[in-house]
């Protein structure tokens, strides 16, 4: 049992508050994509729920706490999904949500959270900038700030679909999971650990917004002055030490891939799927294919964290003419 | 509960025989779509297993039956869907599956045919030719043939689905079904009928191709010449006098669709819910989209019952140039 700040408990006991819609996600063989990748291909599918991402999980435990404490508002930042799924987790418990983003985050994200009832204020900048602005704000209005990766719920729910890698059946060889912030790795990686030790597990970051999985490399926090990939997802900058540190604990690598292999994930995803998803959710198809010797007749799961993509952007990555 | 061929504590067992990779399929609110559409929708997504559809609910139970039954082999004519989902049953038990497909078939239904392992037999003309051949094959070879919608387990494997939409909480107002053999609609109009009876059952067939719908109108079977639609997986000719028997019972309007609404429905599951579909799962937009007044402000789940799509097709529907 890997010594995080995660609990297994406590995971358990999530499955219980979390709203169904989020829990036991399809989880399935995908042969199409076999053929092209040179190994087994289970595809965990978390875009099929109301946010289209895996992040209800979290905040459905942050909203859970934070209404128990009687808290009546929080602030987030996000690059778009955390701050969708905090909206829709908030409305129906009467949580006033604020959330902080890049003017530059994909309009169908920034255009959910509004949907969703929360307030929504934009920032120049990157998802760092958003940040600070969600700092400045919860502390200027004495509201609670949700961290995404620091808040142990948004990595304990996320472990959740780690429950369900590993009660899946035979133990996959290997789990290919996005990192952005670490919560999603974290989570996963954590259950898995403990449950499945000899499991694989590889987090995988773009090599243009590499902190996290540069960090891990050096075993101290690695920060970087750009963070410029399609994958808006998990472009941020500044890792956590905390998260880090759990993380050096269940992750057994950390991939960096390029843009053109991202890409090729998400063609991959809709030639032989039939799945649109957002670029962070390719990043496991891309170490596949980036790689391919090493995973050569594995049996490979790879989390499709979201699929959160503003249409034009997708068309223009596939090189198709809308 | 309604007289039908079909029976409520079998479809209940059928849960304990289908492979569970094809049951509990996600099921959510989309409010994306619902700003489009004036009406609350929720989705019951089938598309996210190892045959892309529905169809694996039934042939689960058809193939556990023919192996009970010491059959070695199976002929079955398909759209492409069922042959899919016969071929994926089959292979793990030792059953020889022959498929018939019309050579018109979309080239990914009938590529993932043959990649499970079937025989596959290819006619011209329609599927309605297909079912002809099919007939004889199975009768020269002394071969159990597999009839869609015919044989009851096909339409109680579909069945299962109307479990998970009648246990989902509140009933919904109406249930938007595809018609084409009849087995899902019967199947899960007969649990709707049997559980939920105040909500509306609703099964939607192209105007082009509307032989089951012209039927249940009539209360006889109607035959019709051509079927020529986008909705290739429910593209038949001439419906089943037990299937439109037991349709008769359960549903509570039969509704034609243009084209151009088919292809609308796709865009909205693209646009709004990042979902690609085939057109067949996409008659029940198609039947909001031309009659917003019936659905406003109603609780409507559609099922989406595929997602086997040519890519150069759909983009070509959609207007788009790949």
């Amino acid at each position: 049992m890997p010594d995080t700040r995660l609990d297994l408990a406590r995971i358990r006991a999530a499955r219980r508050v979390i709203d169904p819609v989020f829990l036991d996600s399809p989880l399935y063989r995908c042969e199409a994509l076999e053929r092209e990748l040179g190994c087994r291909v289970s595809v965990k599918l978390e875009t099929a729920n109301p946010v289209r991402s895996f992040k209800g999980r979290g905040t459905e435990l942050v909203v859970h706490g934070l209404v128990e404490r009687g808290e009546r508002a929080a602030v987030c930042a996000s690059a778009g999904n955390l701050g969708q799924a905090l909206a829709w987790s908030g409305r129906d418990h009467g949580l006033d949500v604020t959330v902080v983003a890049s003017r530059a985050a994909p309009a169908a994200k920034l255009d959910r959270i509004r949907a969703l009832g929360a307030h929504l204020e934009l920032v120049d900048g990157d998802f760092e900038q958003a940040r600070a602005r969600a700092v400045h704000l919860a502390r200027e209005r004495g509201v609670r700030l949700v961290e995404d990766s620091l808040d142990v719920e948004t990595c304990e729910g996320a472990a959740t679909i780690g429950l369900e890698l590993a009660d899946a059946g035979p133990p996959f060889d290997a789990v290919l999971i996005a990192l952005g912030g670490g919560a999603l790795a974290t989570g996963i990686g954590h259950v898995l650990k403990s449950c499945v030790p000899d499991t694989e597990v590889l987090v995988v970051q773009p090599e243009r917004a590499p902190a996290m999985a540069r960090s891990w490399r050096a075993r101290r926090v690695v920060t970087t002055d750009s963070a410029d990939t399609i994958a808006d997802g998990v472009a941020g900058r500044f890792p956590i030490a905390e998260v880090l540190a759990d993380l050096l604990l269940v992750a057994d690598d950390a991939l960096l891939v390029r843009e053109e292999s991202i890409i090729a994930g998400l063609r991959l995803f809709l030639t032989h799927a039939g799945l649109v998803v957002e670029p962070s959710a390719a990043l496991g198809l891309a170490a596949i294919l980036e790689d391919r010797a090493r995973f050569e007749g594995r049996h490979v799961a790879v989390v499709v964290c979201g699929g959160n993509v503003d249409l034009p952007a997708y068309y223009r990555w596939l090189g198709v003419a809308s």
